[in-house]
């Protein structure tokens, strides 16, 4: 157990259970974000919420009909219309604690949406067996950010019971929308990150085993994740199938063509067009098509690359087919590149973790974090960003299958952040 | 009013509005055909029901979950165990009157399955303001049959009180599942069309105007309907893209290949590839893809031209991207060649009509229908079979406008039919 | 051996064994012409070349090189400079006959290019055995047109033999560049036509057997041949694709989505890409495309509807892949609707050639000729035209194989002409 | 001018653009052969020729009619039949000096083919200036293999004139067919690369300046060349279309699919469809495609997947369209590793030339090279084997514009040759 938050380690564990029996996707977190709301107030932290949390001229794959379900959704299991007013639609918090003493603002963040996908209700799942599964049918926190919001209210509990000893300002930042990188373009683009020098985010899993620390240096994936949607015209396909326009076929060929995106020589690019769905019956000219599309590049520019010829193809293929398109940014992340400073800080406070066992730098990977967009907006006003992972094992993130051991590897990621706080916000 | 059948029109028209506000979809008529079955033994026929009526190998496009689920539901309905039992699984009924005097066999065919539409329910919907509406979402008699089921147990009621008048065989076939053309084919390879020696069947809406008649002499379209399947493998599209067969491309792909497809020099054809869905999120390789084809041709060599073309599509884009496929007929129709005998016969008794205003001869049409199966199982054994339609105006059949105006078409229908088992199995 | 023109038989076989000889393609026929026209000023012909007998701005492809070339080539063949420069580098000739009496103006119309095939040279081929094979490599008439030409020669010379006992005007027509349907929409488009008060065409090996002869009363399709071609951006495709901007792939992907146009549901329509050339080296991103395009439809509105989804694909592959694409028509036709009055006319004519067999009306057919133009442009004002064929056998046009047998068949053709004249510009 | 090669420096520029003079490309340099072939013979070299240079089972892209027109060619140049008797129809040359003194064996790689270019005829061109441009109509030495043969000869009279300091074997290897990774399978796959114990390669203007080195530690790819050809069946496209199998069609197919192949998580890749030629006509469906293939990958494994995936799209292209194919491998390279051990000395040896100015490692590269084939050979039994680069400019390689400044480039290659020569092959 580590020593430094081992008081903490339980109850960090049972909110991670009581948040895993309820998870909701992106942007409809309306019940985790007022339990964690209420938490931080109740720890004295001020709140940003709402549309001072985000930019909304940036805020990317929110659908108004589907916050407005979830909020219905939240108020009948007992979520206060005060709360909901304030929130504005919108999901996550950042909360504030500033010390009044001189020092610089770190920034910590932790997600807190889960994914659509269907939990394994066997025996062979510990939170089955122990009975803490999702109570939510096709939902379920199979990526860890239960795990991380939970961590983020007890790194809370920290900082307010350590208060006295701590300078300048800790914002702890409860992101919503994570998954699809959605969340994080909004906050970027706000002015809660003017004025941080230190942001640092962790992710669960993403070490190769259970007590190990992963720091990523390099290597995560800028993206761009879109939808595009075809519309054309109904017909009778077997009478007058002159009279229609066909969506399908719009989107088949796009499809052909982004796969076949010529590859940029300057560094790694990924494709997919992951979903398709299109067309109203056997017999009828289809009139609608949807499509779900990613791109990645090694950075920026590359990514930019993949996304304006894939425009293009999805734009060509509508005029071949005659048929009307749109073309919906959906997500968006950028690379990762850590600065060295706080690689290292965090090398040494894992160093310093008595459970950690292995320390890895990580160079590449296929992968992407909208954590990036945050980093690269502190970066620009030259504060220092790092990514790091903890904990890790064999199941498969975003699978039914997926687990964490939350008493191993949560505690090492609390520390690691407990650390970090304590190298950059004291004056020790 | 049709003078000959003026008493029987009220009680059609009624049984068709209490079919319209209960519809079911192929092959999981329960209600319907349990309808039908009571009112045919109420009236003395005998019935073939179940496997009786079908040659199980040929049944098309049956999914035995789904009949299942419609057996509970005819079941909640107050269908009765003991005619549930009597169905085996299957729906429609074969209602066989033996007058015991020598003559012909003849057969008239009503289908009686319905769409998956959603009903119009506003006032411009007849069947919305008078009450008559459907009762069961995204469901709605949107072709008619609701109309033709009824007018085969009216005719049934006639022939019971003209039975003496009578000669030979009545054999009057309610089919199911004719959308998709799916019902017929189990009931063609069965051997209760042996010796039919006369088959008539009919449509409503199918002539231009409410007072008219169409007699199709040809030119409806054999047609084969496929499901096609593929099945791949999953894979992280950003990071381990080589480990995942992609199920969407393949059937992208064969959607290309298929509506490319060298179009016939011997007759008319269409194709159509009408639905795909593929894929399981934005992020991963796709390892499942369907797709609904449709293929049709001027004959039955024309036709299965393109469904071989159409298969080796299937077929190869499976091979090119290393994926599993599974292509199942789920329908199918011949061409329709109606022998000139008896579309005289419907010539002279529309003729005889006084509400018939028009008398048209069809000869080319994009359409199929499934009553051409039946039609050819006869005429191969030299019996006569002919198809006429019946009552039109401007609502698109399978929309959700469409409406039939049924006291003034149905007993057009209906007296045809009459007058045509006058002709046949009198012996005046 | 038909009477009325028996003694002119002769010189027609020896002169279309001499144009065979001397095989020119579209717009290059420089020697035939010089042939032509001094044969029928010979005769005491006027004649139309050159921009006078076209509207330049409907000349289809027509390739400003390729006639420099041939004009270099006719000259150094012993063309006169004089003539060459009265054609203004159009091939083709109009030779008109004026009686001076009253009467209508009758066009007949003869093609006189040919196909680039190489011919068979081997005795199986008359042309071979008897020595009047083709001289040029690569060339061959496998279409005929050398008959049709000399047919239009020896229709002058009766012509010339009996002026006297004719009326009105006599156009005759030596159109060039049938093949690829681009020498008739000039001529269509100039005023060449405006007096024309009927319009006769003819083609050899139309006709089932070589005695036979074959009206056209309706059948041939509108058409359209169109070039595209897709210019891009060459990079090396290892180590920079993203340079690169690919030609083959938008030709490729236009391929596929044309042939798979939705194809119309109220007449015959085909589509084929019958060429794509594309691409510099396999290890270059593809900066060049080639393609050759052809829709056909069963009228103009069928055609154009074809043509309209094609060039939208071209146009939509183009963006889709950034490249400049170029899109021109060079062939057009339209549908063949003969007139009845000249249909029976040539029924008639047909019935008194004594060694004409079997007469058959032809209704429908896959081909196309530009000589529909020609019709189109007469039957706009109010004039009549027709399209026969006469002789045939099992040899196929445009293939090395294809012969005429020049003795039977070119014989029949040249006495239905001889006889629609004595019919239609005669007094008797 | 480097200084150990300096009275060497004359005739290897002379014999350079001797050559340049007449290039011949992949599998023909038979006049190249026979110059050097009497050139290391003059010097007392032992020659290994024909089918003893080579396994032929592994010989790549070799047409054998091709080479029949270069013999003929070669003979009317004035190559002995003698000389073409021992080639055996085989290009390139193994001359072999033996010591007789125990030391490695140490082989030199020199390519001799050229490229399908038309020189540039401009005074631009420093060829054209000073007359030795190419004599032979679109080929050129646009690479630079005239260079590296002359080189070679000039290395052979180097070891002839200091054969009394040396010891151990050394071969010098003139490989054909570079271009397009051709040649050196058939080498790779002989027993003539049993008993090297060094293998080193060269290469002018991969250095970015004329007066640097670059050694190629890794980075170029592996790769397969392949020719693809699909035969289908001709037909009227507008008359029986469906007589006809389209190969264009399967070659569109193959080629949409196959730059869409999923890329490799794991490493480098890139893939190309660099050339189409297919249809004969635009009215018949296409009966002939042909098209050009390539795949790399940054390993043999990477590059074998991105190859398998490429062949399964051809096969299933041709059996979407039921036309024949073939799939012919004609290159082939690995990646590139080369040995420390070769790497230093080469770093040493460029020190050691007075005019080089930079001296790079290359670790990254978008291209192949087929000399990887032969380290390969040599390092599977544990010999050492390196390649590196020398001078550079602004040409681009295979284009009509490429030159190497060969007075200052080409010593400073011949140098480095020399000096890893005396450290490798001396016992001093």
């Amino acid at each position: 157990m580590p020593t430094l938050v081992a008081p903490y380690v339980d109850e960090m564990i049972q909110m991670r259970r009581r948040l895993h029996r309820y998870p909701e996707i992106a942007w409809t977190e309306f019940v985790t974000t007022s339990i964690i709301v209420e938490r931080v107030r109740e720890l004295g932290f001020k709140t940003v919420l709402g549309k001072k949390l985000f930019n909304e001229e940036f805020v990317l794959g929110r659908d108004p009909e589907v916050v407005k379900d979830a909020q219905d959704r939240a108020r009948a299991h007992g979520v206060s219309e005060e709360i909901l007013k304030e929130l504005e639609g919108y999901t996550g918090c950042l909360a504030v604690w500033e010390t009044g003493r001189p020092g610089p603002v770190t920034a910590l963040r932790f997600d807190i949406d889960c994914i659509p996908v269907q939990e394994n209700r066997t025996d062979a799942n510990e939170a089955h067996r122990d009975g803490y599964e999702s109570t939510r049918d096709g939902l379920m926190h199979a990526c860890g950010h239960d795990g991380h919001a939970s961590m983020g209210m007890t790194v809370a509990h920290w900082v307010h019971d350590h208060a006295d000893q701590l300078c300048g300002t800790i914002k702890i930042i409860f992101q919503p929308a994570e998954e699809g990188t959605k969340g994080a373009c909004g906050i970027a683009h706000s002015n809660n990150l003017d004025d941080v020098d230190y942001l640092i985010g962790g992710h669960v899993n993403i070490a190769d085993k259970v007590h190990d620390v992963s720091i990523v240096r390099k290597g995560f994936l800028a993206t761009t994740k879109m939808n595009a949607s075809f519309t054309g015209l109904a017909a009778h396909a077997g009478g007058s199938p002159e009279l229609g326009r066909n969506a399908l076929m719009a989107a088949c060929s796009a499809a052909m063509q982004i796969m076949g995106i010529a590859r940029h020589g300057q560094g790694a690019t990924s494709v997919n067009v992951g979903v398709i769905h299109a067309g109203e019956g056997r017999n009828v000219v289809p009139a609608h098509a949807g499509m779900e599309i990613e791109v990645r590049g090694s950075n920026a520019e590359i990514n930019a690359y993949m996304q304006d010829r894939a425009e293009a193809m999805v734009r060509g293929s509508a005029m071949s087919y005659g048929v009307d398109y749109r073309l919906d940014v959906v997500g968006k992340a950028e690379d990762v590149v850590s600065d060295e400073e706080l690689v290292q800080a965090i090398v040494e406070a894992a160093k310093a973790v008595d459970t950690v066992e292995d320390i890895h730098i990580v160079e590449s990977c296929g992968g992407s974090e909208d954590h990036s967009l945050l980093m690269h907006a502190v970066q620009k006003h030259g504060g220092k960003a790092v990514f790091f992972g903890y904990g890790g094992n064999d199941t498969v993130a975003h699978s039914a299958l997926f687990q964490i051991q939350d008493t191993e590897s949560l505690p090492i990621g609390l520390e690691i952040f407990v650390r970090l706080l304590i190298k950059l916000n004291t004056n020790a």
